[in-house]
């Protein structure tokens, strides 16, 4: 290194790492193959999201029936890994085990039962990740019958891709309003670029190794509460706020708890991105989303949403940071009744389109992804000085 | 990014993605925590250099022998992963992993059976290390087994690191030679700096995520062909050009053999390397000792050696490229006896070492690695245009 001048970029802010095709983040706008962010909210369903992803371009409607069929055929488990989730409210409950771990060993082991584990082809590239947006939710909903001490909800044909993992989880039919809300959390959660997952998944298919060990590697890294846990731990923050607050939203408690916090220079979770500097284009969608299932569920939501509004504006008039997606998603699938340690795994549900995207991406133009490092260690010396 | 004008780094190639007191890669040096990797490899121990890369200082005689007693005292596998290695052969055999992918989902199952799985404490982070440091060989081991047919071999608490990861996996106590040449070749693969699966590593634990989850993900990058997996691929093409020539290495044929090569564009295995331009400073040393292995061990071996310094030679006068490591590494192990699909594996073991240090580096001073990256999709458009 010493005959080099490179720059030196901690935590690679800033530095463009590749090309993609698949999305654009920027200061004001969040664009998948095209299409903003928005726009895919309001008009397409996840399977026609994960479809563009992956394929290119939107479906017509035989392709996107094509594709929804070829997603439900693709549901179930080999019978090892259906065995292995049995085991799950043990590992939880007396080990040290918590979903997204148990999520990414399942993919581990679904690549040995997938028999073109091996091929990087683009074909079979689509086929694999076909299979895992398909097994991914049934992961999930069996992970958490088996916490529950259940029987396994098996996947059910008639249901969608977000209506079928409700049930799956819950083994109870989703209204058409939870339904399109988690149908919207997965569109907004499908892709963000080179988000710390994303760029693990490359990382790893940059060895050319296969997209089941990429995938696994992607899990890992968004369970970290600086990443895609930061759902799970922004719900448990406001959590903690309402246990010492108590019931009532009193503004003057809300603020000394803040203050309290910034005081102890504690990381506040759900709030800022290293991208988004002026807001989160997808934290008002789900929210309003949210709230308005919050609304439909009963005044304890309602003053949920209050308290994440009031905490919020505290964040904002005091440290002018916005909040990201992944703080209006925790208010919204604890509205839903969703355990708190599946909000990343749910995470995992949707982002696997997009990893699985740039995994292909990566091998049909691959260079191997191999930064360089500023060395801080002793001066040179001798084992046997 | 149509505001900012950062680098663009298409495999981060010269780009310095951080420090570390781990490890200088440089084109004329290799060192550990200032010591050079020469000098390691003639005097330390695997075992010693684990423990530099781990704790930071060469160990006293005292802490050398606690070091060694702890790993004696972790090699065992909870029962849950015994039993799942069972399946090892009819899972490389009727389906479609490969060694690196069973290991990569027992390290991730062993997080769940961690009862420090979830604490990345300093203090926690170094007790995981040296479990993972001293389950992986028993995990090779046990698994080679179950693809042999066999009864596991249970680790000998008589035996150090390398002669105890040897006698896992044949069942018979090797020769202080063949434990001489395992010992210097985990020094040499213990560490080196951001390479691929180091930084998949780095990028996983940057979210906060937990050191089984980063190591999982390390194992799936170091697979790859283009990085861990070239020792592999190395052997398999040696092998493929023996068959093709016969037994002889008549050297017209040799040179025919690598000329239909360069023209098919074919990627040779195990030459060239992201950094080192003018040779890999490992590369000579793991080669004469593997000769000196082939030597003891017959006429078939040294055959080998041979041809494989024929193919050097002529990458190098024709094309002006060096060996890495993983070109005599594949061709040690096969001398060994170790089935070529374990090469990586062993890899690992060795390699463990280092991405724990640089796991533990980075919870030590964190910043979320996330770059940005060059967009080249579609123009912007409209969902129901």
């Amino acid at each position: 290194m010493s005959t080099q001048t490179p720059t030196m970029a901690k935590g690679l802010d800033g530095v463009i790492a590749g090309e993609t095709a698949i999305c654009k983040v920027e200061q004001h706008a969040l664009i998948y193959r095209g299409y903003e962010i928005a726009d895919l909210a309001e008009y397409a369903s996840f399977e026609e999201v994960a479809y563009l992803l992956l394929v290119g371009e939107k479906p017509t409607a035989a392709q996107l029936e094509a594709f929804n069929d070829e997603l439900k055929g693709e549901r179930g488990l080999p019978s090892h890994v259906r065995d292995q989730l049995k085991n799950a409210g043990e590992l939880v409950k007396k080990h040290s085990a918590v979903p997204m771990d148990l999520l990414r060993t399942a993919v581990s082991v679904l690549g040995h039962f997938d028999p073109e584990c091996q091929d990087n082809s683009p074909e079979a590239n689509l086929r694999k990740s076909k299979r895992l947006l398909a097994k991914v939710p049934t992961v999930i909903g069996h992970m958490q019958n088996a916490i529950d001490g259940k029987d396994y909800v098996e996947p059910d044909d008639s249901l969608d891709h977000a209506a079928n993992l409700l049930w799956m989880m819950t083994g109870q039919k989703p209204s058409p309003e939870a339904v399109k809300v988690m149908d919207v959390s997965l569109v907004l959660y499908a892709e963000h670029d080179f988000n710390a997952s994303t760029f693990t998944a490359r990382v790893i298919a940059g060895t050319l190794s296969d997209m089941h060990g990429a995938v696994t590697g992607a899990i890992a890294a968004l369970k970290g509460p600086l990443h895609g846990g930061a759902n799970e731990a922004a719900m448990e923050m406001l959590a903690e706020i309402r246990k010492d607050i108590g019931p009532d939203n009193d503004p003057k408690k809300i603020q000394d708890w803040m203050h309290k916090a910034f005081e102890d220079k504690r990381k506040l979770m759900g709030f800022g991105h290293r991208v988004y500097k002026n807001g989160d284009h997808r934290a008002p969608i789900l929210h309003a989303l949210g709230r308005k299932a919050a609304e439909a569920r009963g005044e304890e939501f309602v003053k949920l949403f209050d308290l994440g509004e009031a905490v919020q504006k505290i964040m904002l008039d005091e440290k002018n940071i916005f909040p990201n997606v992944d703080f209006p998603c925790g208010m919204t699938y604890f509205t839903m009744g969703i355990p708190v340690p599946q909000y990343t795994p749910i995470f995992v549900a949707s982002r696997v389109s997009g990893w699985c995207a740039h995994i292909s991406e990566q091998h049909a133009n691959n260079r191997l992804i191999r930064p360089r490092v500023a060395y801080t260690g002793p001066d040179l010396r001798k084992w046997n000085a």
